[in-house]
């Protein structure tokens, strides 16, 4: 099974035209990467002996995982969008680009166009007998100056785990709230303590998870985009202080600086108190989340 | 954009930990393959300085193909199916495996459990006006001798390039039989010459090739699996002579020895004759077609 011919001139021009080289439509940067994902992965079988009957199951592992709309997931657990947070730090660092709250994963179940509100909102629908949460803070610059005018785009799950849009058991926008600063930088939140997030148990993330002898749970976190003009983008997450899956998570999204204390209030209200630092934005288009494709609701 | 941390023994933990190495469940040689992809991909995003948005873009891409069910005509279209034939050749090459009817991709589209018919089978039902072919030759050993009882497992499009199964326009197992060769090792069927088969016009793997400047089309032809006691199993496919893509095939399966010729009879009845020689198995285990996920018709 030593047998190795990717490197073979033979080869290498087969995949170079398989990846359209040399032909003068379409476009070269996804030919350049096509190409690499081509020679990477020829050189992959052969350096592990990858047999056809493990390939085609691979191939098929694909299917069901876009048929479960569960690639997103994956990445996540497979700790491929972490790297990318750690790229973007080293990046940061080389330019320069240091202080504030620190970024994390985004995760794949963000929904565009929550609805926007002034200062303070209510995210939950009531339909959920969760333990009531007073959530608030302010977002800052790096000389500690509050922001007013910029928006803290608040996502997160009910008790059960789950979000809406991809829970059909939740009204729409439930948990999804979009806050105007006031003119203090003040962000203030009314909702339900979430509970922390599994992979789905039949699907095909947590199926792989388990042939890696992983658990696929999440600790209780609440998502944020925070944004304002003339500041980066600033996408992160709190996660909450005592949950067993603290520091855990099969996502991998918990960081040092990102971990919310919840304190109990009179009554059985939990509050947290959580206070966002954004870096001066470079370019204009660092103002901007990525262009990630994300769901939208329609209805 | 030059930043580098995947070679870092720092991030190279991470992988290892994110693939579950070191924890004693699951899977060993699923671990030891996730950890190479993180590995490969994390490398790949570095040196090609893939973006954020390329890489979410990828990600959709994932479901989006997965939604379709087309990573095996994506795998077929980009190469790898073909690769994974040469990579045989070579390894049958260096064993002393050689002669015998080439090899060549079975594609995604065969469908297990066509009817089994002795020595002779119509394959299509009469309802496509194409035109009429006869279709015959024998299966024969390395030394030209006859194998009765060999199963010539036959399946090809119609008209419109399209399969039963996939297409439900077509009654079940239409143009798709088992035939049993008789005492001399023949085979005869008599069907209607499909037409060529094209990717989906709006699918991704269509999406795909014309991002990399390329078609989707593949010359008529017809699939097979054979199969006999003692003798090792055969995917493979004969591409029929004259079509313009012929020698241009999206999918990579035209062959040297794998062209065949079509006769015009009279009354305009078109007539391929093709014989399959098949080597001896040397295990048990080659005698089966490899354990690829397939389709089973259910009604």
């Amino acid at each position: 099974m030593t047998v190795a011919i990717s490197h073979s001139p033979e080869v290498q021009a087969f995949f170079a035209k398989a990846a359209g080289v040399g032909n003068d439509q379409g476009n070269p940067r996804l030919k350049q990467i096509v190409l690499r994902i081509l020679q990477d992965s020829a050189k992959l079988i052969e350096d592990l002996a990858i047999s056809d009957d493990e390939f085609w199951t691979a191939v098929d592992y694909l299917n069901r995982l876009g048929s479960r709309n569960e690639a997103g997931l994956l990445m996540a657990g497979l700790g491929l969008e972490h790297f990318l947070d750690l790229l973007s730090d080293a990046r940061d660092s080389q330019a320069g680009h240091t202080g504030g709250t620190p970024r994390t994963i985004e995760g794949p179940l963000y929904v565009a166009g929550a609805p926007l509100c002034e200062g303070e909102a209510r995210l939950d629908d009531g339909r959920d007998p969760g333990q009531p949460m007073l959530l608030e803070g302010q977002v800052l610059d790096l000389a500690g100056q509050p922001l007013a005018g910029a928006i803290v785009d608040v996502w997160h799950a009910n008790t059960q785990g789950l979000y809406s849009y991809f829970d059909s058991g939740q009204s729409a926008y439930n948990l999804r709230r979009r806050i105007v600063t006031d003119a203090q930088g003040r962000y203030r939140a009314y909702s339900i303590v979430p509970s922390g997030y599994g992979c789905p148990a039949d699907g095909p993330t947590q199926a792989c998870l388990d042939q890696l002898g992983r658990h696929g749970q999440r600790p209780a976190h609440i998502h944020f985009f925070i944004s304002a003009p003339g500041y980066r983008h600033l996408t992160t997450q709190i996660n909450l202080a005592g949950d067993a899956y603290l520091w855990d998570d099969f996502a991998h999204a918990t960081r040092d600086g990102l971990v919310g204390e919840v304190e109990r209030l009179e009554g059985g209200v939990a509050r947290v108190v959580f206070d966002f630092c954004l870096q001066p934005a470079a370019h204009a288009d660092d103002e901007q989340r990525s262009q990630r494709p994300r769901a939208m609701q329609t209805a």
